[in-house]
């Protein structure tokens, strides 16, 4: 664990962009999804095989971004993971947009584990291990 | 068959146009899924189940749009799902995108129907019943 | 102002859901701008507008939902938007996703007024008059 | 001319896929675009640009896409845009999504140019060498 990507860039396009060519709000939380799941990927962890392998499934609770400076077309974006709260069954993970040093966006995603009975469950230590190895974002 | 609601309705929203004001070129793709999914539905029928329950699977061959007249915020649209070729195996489908009686846009998709071994096979009768109770449209 | 629509309808099509058929976490987003912008609309206002009208803009501050109950493909989904908080320059709109009388997701938008050198401003009346015309949300 | 990137990479996320894992059918699109614009932007080129530098604008005729190979949830893809034909007035470009050697969709769109009063025009000179600049694509 550790060296894992736990960010991804894109480049702004005018489908990002709204009428008066700032990125459009909602474009963010697609990308905290794969930034997420590609991350988890590359630690040999998929969501959709959860149930099968680890006997759990895990939920989004709920996810928001604050937007603190403008981005707009032809920007180039980096999105980082990192961790906010890792609980006995739930997580939240914080999600950074940058353009060079400047912060874009931030957004945050709270996860929590069940079983396949829809209990809360402990997360399984294969995971924990991954969020364990993310920096750690103050929540702000 | 025959009083099955083939066609959807919305608003452009500002996260449906481009930079300047006019609806991205991209967005159509989306509402003619949703208008074929939902028509099916209506008819009884549901993509996923195929496989499970007529043996099947359809995959999309090739989609295209044509652009005819300009869309801007706040235009109140329709997409209507039409029939333009039943084939043995194959289907072609067209969605014509209306504002009043502007045609904005014209889309087709063709469909393939596979078989769990992923070979050619006939349309199955009920997914034909469906097809054949649509209106048909030109190919333009 | 009373009978303005201040919500839309759709239903969930396969490009909304995920790989195990959920609703996707991130469409909701879309759909709040959508029933907002529709929404101000009909009440003879238009966020673009509002810089050459108005003398003011409107910012998005901040997003967030929560996800109350699981949504699956063909589900059809009606998005109210109503008013959780009106300051000076700020206001919070909330965004109930219903189907039938279950509540499925529930999301909040915050929004500032800006001059046009970016210094907070008064919610202009023709605004506040329409904001003052939504049904109110409790904050939850 | 002949350095720009003519290519956007990206991993497949659980929101660019079906309800069966595989990726839909309409997430090529605005990779498309992205691509393309990336890539006039570094050919120092802007879309939104052209009316007041160029006294042009740039419309989309009509795009479409051929899906060949299935792609998966976490696959790399990779979008290319070549030109495909060169007219007076109007241009096809095509985007191979590539997954290593594999292509998985092949898609095209065609450009026409216009002056402000919406009358056919020749493609401006620095549009045009940007054209050249990039790999000719078979027409397939």
């Amino acid at each position: 664990m550790g060296k894992e990507k736990n960010f991804q860039e894109f480049g702004l396009a005018y489908g990002d962009c709204d009428a008066i060519g700032i990125s459009y709000f909602a474009i963010y939380y697609r990308w905290m999804e794969r930034t997420y799941s590609l991350w988890l990927h590359d630690c040999g962890l998929a969501s959709h095989e959860f149930p099968e392998k680890l006997g759990i499934y895990v939920v989004g609770f709920s996810s928001e971004c604050r937007y603190l400076n403008q981005a707009v077309v032809f920007d180039w974006l980096r999105c980082e993971v990192g961790l906010i709260h890792r609980g006995n069954s739930s997580y939240i993970l914080g999600y950074q947009f940058t353009r060079s040093d400047v912060t874009i966006a931030f957004g945050k995603i709270k996860y929590a584990c069940r079983d396949l009975e829809h209990r809360k469950v402990e997360i399984p230590s294969s995971l924990d291990d991954a969020l364990a190895s993310l920096p750690v974002f103050q929540d702000s």
